[in-house]
């Protein structure tokens, strides 16, 4: 890890605490207010806990392995000699991703067969997409970074285009109460995913150092709250309108 | 413990860091899913996430025994002198391995006197055959070793003619909608039992060393995956479904 400054690994520490709190409380949302959709959504909003859940236990192992890095004393950084374990995102990633395309999935409510191959698929494509980046954020060296990048890149593709292409219909069909609301999800997911291959060739483009170590960690915190927290609430807030809607009829 | 290198014990952390998340993230989608089936399946799904929140517990006890055992200084490991205490997986097995097989025969729903029967019956083999392996694994003599592990066989092999030959009739006579699913869990529970027999054997035939026991700790946690989040989760399904043909009927 590059030397930071004191202000760099104090507004970490804090972004990483805030994401703590975000990932925390919006658990307890979900799962307090899981009751309120009828029993075809129970699921979909059970599983966006469930990945929140699992972010905010590894935001604690982040958290802590990164307050062990350095300790501050009288105002100085004095390096630990312990290494920081950023591989936990990757670890949440491999849970976390495949859920999130689940979750999606569930709250559309497709016939059985449709709702099984379709979470199959994208989830086995999302599990795949982490596993060949692993290899690469192991890595110094450019040409491995790229190689795994690239690798990673044809399932994450492969997901954009099953998300546009194979759901058009799917959401076409959805309730129009809902409908804009489902798309939304679907483009801040892709959005906030594409976050992550462009952090990951930051080393290879030269960019590195303390502010770019601040940044990056502030920005996967950033893309984890969007990808997990805000999709999670807007896929409750979708199951809340579709109940509705579905008893009045 | 074999010497390792950084990579290696990084990669058990992160994997048994990995089972924690999985064991916690399965046992609050059950309880929380729990409602969702009709009474005589409750208790079903309850115990199935009684078994991850145990293995949740141990696997907690694992990662900290085992991050006990090195430190890492400026990228090299120094070993602190303290051992790591894999037996912890026996004390976990003991309770959860029953209870597995527990939860299989109540989402059967058989009768009162057959589930307490057989509850009973294949609960106890389990624990015997737990108990009779846990000599053997405390030893680094072959032929103490081999001794315990074919006293533990003999359990193993009749809860295998149980559940293929003792339940036959009862699977058959599952609801057509779940009775592949069934059967899955079986086989499923089967295989991945398996597993834990033929590592015990793997110093007996000379594999050993750092890459032996990285393997097999990852081994361990993704059989223990497995046999209890990915069954527990089976386990729901099957009620959920039996919830919804038996209310049609």
């Amino acid at each position: 890890m590059p030397e930071l400054t004191v202000g760099q690994y104090t507004l970490v520490a804090n972004f990483l605490s805030f994401t703590i709190a975000v990932m925390g409380a919006t658990t307890a949302f979900l799962w307090i207010s899981r009751s309120q959709v009828s029993d075809p959504y129970k699921i979909a909003v059970t599983v966006s806990g469930i990945v929140t859940f699992i972010a905010l236990y590894h935001y604690v192992r982040i958290y802590m392995s990164w307050s062990e890095v350095y300790t501050i004393t009288d105002g100085v950084l004095v390096a630990t000699g312990k290494s920081f374990n950023d591989s936990y995102r990757y670890v949440d990633w491999l849970l976390t991703v495949p859920l999130l395309l689940v979750e999606l999935i569930l709250v559309m409510k497709l016939s059985a067969q449709e709702t099984v191959s379709k979470s199959v698929k994208l989830g086995l494509l999302a599990a795949l997409m982490i596993i060949l980046g692993y290899p690469g954020e192991l890595s110094d060296v450019d040409g491995t970074r790229w190689l795994w990048w690239s690798l990673s890149m044809i399932p994450f593709l492969w997901i954009v285009y099953e998300l546009f292409v194979g759901l058009k219909d799917a959401i076409a069909k959805q309730p129009p109460a809902v409908r804009g609301l489902v798309g939304m999800v679907r483009n801040l997911t892709i959005a906030a995913w594409a976050f992550y291959p462009i952090v990951f060739i930051f080393p290879m483009l030269g960019i590195s150092g303390p502010v770019a170590e601040t940044m990056v960690q502030i920005g996967y915190s950033i893309a984890d709250i969007v990808a997990k927290a805000l999709i999670g609430i807007m896929i409750f807030a979708i199951a809340l309108k579709k109940s509705a809607v579905e008893v009045k009829v």
